[in-house]
């Protein structure tokens, strides 16, 4: 999740001067006067209100995590020690001033503000969230997300297929992409059958932030879903994107919902999934630099003719000097969708250029 | 989830000769004889049975994703044909034999292995597995995993603590490096005292295949965990590891459950974590490549005196060159929680040395 309000610690960052050894605090001056072996007047468990050293000449033994004891500065820890007769002897000839305490407010004074806007919450973010008390946290609305397949050649994933039928497979690729950013999604078929379509889409527009199709959208007889989702006021903005693959790729919005109509070839619609639908998402949830590129290095050459933005599947290694590889794995079209098992990556290479050589950096989009 | 068996194609990918353009499909002879004008002798949808062309130097108007008809090798797209009177005119010179066809088996034959035992199902793998109608998948089972904190300074996220007190922040945050693996947890709360501790442990240790400990395990007067982890029968195989942060870190196991007690400090339980529980888990579910390095170059010198390996937080950048660039962000000690919070990964230094030179790799753990 994102959140959508700074935060600011309600205490100081430690809260209080807190042991961070098992041992026994002291007051430096005493170790500084030559003083080695100090009596032990108590014991300070962490979970317990600050004690006080009553005579600095003395020690008290402190646990990892107590309130360092009023009067003491310093902790020298067991394995320094001998402790005989209630009697606790320092065994090395350096002690540091302050050491072994984590001092108050040392990391961050109360109010200091800790986590910003728009940040995507991390393992470490929910443990300052936990240590400030922020058991309710104000994040973005996420989204709510159904994927529509369409093609009367499709039948489910439990059945098994005639000879020219093909199980529905576009869809759980989408939802599972939508998964691994933690956002959840329904799915559901649509039939080729103009009256059918229009209806149920009708219904979809009612009840749904984001609608993704898959499929339906090319030049063919009984692709309808352009034309009726502009008789249901949806406002197209525009259809074909200059691209391999995804070309015909459409998009537009309703007053209540965006739909992205991708088209149904598994590579186009994961193309089109991870290029498009997944950055409006983040960008609409505010997340801070949702559109932040990572590059990686071309380690042979790419000849790509149409003047089309290429989006090339590629498996990435790091090396062990800490650069980026990529190996491009061409499939068999955007219909193959074994060889897309395969991508780390999709790179996306531009346009203007038909050759793009081995050492090359291009920007790519991580796609497992 | 991780695949714990291989899977085959049930059929040939694709299963057909599958049209991928919307338009007409023609004999391709035909056309190299000369023939630019086609009657339309009918049409074929996506989810039809195939159909056979009747006349040779006819067409037959077919869908994106319908059967090539009997007959038919070539396919012309709608943009490349003017159509008036049923008559379909080829307005381009140029026809490639068996263009728009996606041909029966080319990307890959029945009864191949398409996904390996061990791979960690991504979105592609969903499609893969869809297709062949594999509705139920073997994958490894997830082990009953629970994180324990101990200490009695801690209150729960929604309390107030007194001046002495802190809440509770390292289970959250391991339950939630656990989430972003998809592994789900439960947590609980240990009190400092013997008996009940004894109590809780040993019923935790009949229920659960993992156990995480938070703090307790220091050389403190209230520190019982070891000693009554080995009363309960789970074996020592190490404590304390050459390393910072997490030095006092210990590991054993039971029959049933193997227990990682880690440092109370944030830091510390938290890159213990990252790399022995997550690593261990990874392994037992059997994913291949579960140790697999990354590595990224340092752009600082980088001192480190003591012969410990050392973890040291870092934020990542790649340039524009493909390079994997790490910042050291040294926090304040090992219970600085907010500086956590800035730390791409963590970069393992190792112990034989001190120096670390700016332009070094060394391999690091990705932490958000």
């Amino acid at each position: 999740r994102i959140l959508r309000i700074p935060y600011a610690t309600d205490r100081d960052f430690p809260p209080f001067d807190r042991v961070t050894m098992d041992g026994i605090a002291i007051n430096y001056q005493a170790f500084a006067n030559g003083e080695r072996a100090y009596l032990i007047e108590g014991i300070c468990p962490a979970g317990s209100p600050q004690l006080e050293l009553k005579d600095t000449n003395n020690c008290l033994e402190v646990m990892t995590g107590a309130v360092l004891p009023r009067g003491c500065d310093t902790v020298i820890r067991y394995e320094d020690l001998v402790i005989e007769s209630n009697v606790a002897t320092i065994q090395v000839d350096h002690v540091k001033e302050a050491q072994n305490v984590h001092f108050k407010g040392s990391d961050l004074k109360k109010d200091s503000t800790v986590l910003k806007q728009g940040e995507r919450i991390s393992p470490a973010h929910i443990g300052i969230l936990s240590s400030i008390g922020a058991h309710y946290v104000n994040v973005s609305k996420l989204p709510k997300v159904i994927i529509a397949s369409t093609g009367d050649e499709l039948v489910n994933v439990n059945e098994t297929p005639l000879a020219h039928q093909i199980r529905r497979s576009n869809v759980h690729t989408i939802q599972n992409i939508l998964v691994q950013k933690h956002i959840p999604s329904d799915e559901c078929h649509l039939p080729d059958s103009r009256d059918k379509l229009r209806e149920q889409l009708a219904g979809i527009l009612n009840s749904y932030d984001v609608l993704i199709l898959s499929g339906a959208v090319s030049k063919g007889k009984f692709d309808f879903v352009p034309e009726i989702l502009e008789e249901l006021q949806v406002k197209k903005h525009f259809h074909r994107v200059a691209q391999r693959p995804g070309k015909p790729f459409w998009f537009g919005e309703s007053q209540n919902t965006v739909v992205f109509a991708l088209p149904g070839n598994p590579a186009s619609s994961f193309m089109c999934t991870h290029q498009y639908v997944i950055p409006w998402i983040e960008k609409s949830l505010e997340r801070a630099h949702w559109n932040k590129k990572e590059y990686a290095i071309l380690s042979q050459d790419v000849y790509f003719k149409p003047a089309l933005d290429y989006f090339l599947e590629v498996e990435l290694t790091v090396s062990d000097k800490g650069n980026l590889l990529m190996t491009p794995r061409k499939g068999n079209g955007s219909g193959d969708l074994i060889n897309l098992a395969k991508a780390d990556a999709l790179v996306h290479l531009p346009s203007h250029k038909n050759e793009f050589k081995e050492g090359e950096s291009y920007p790519i989009i991580r796609v497992r």
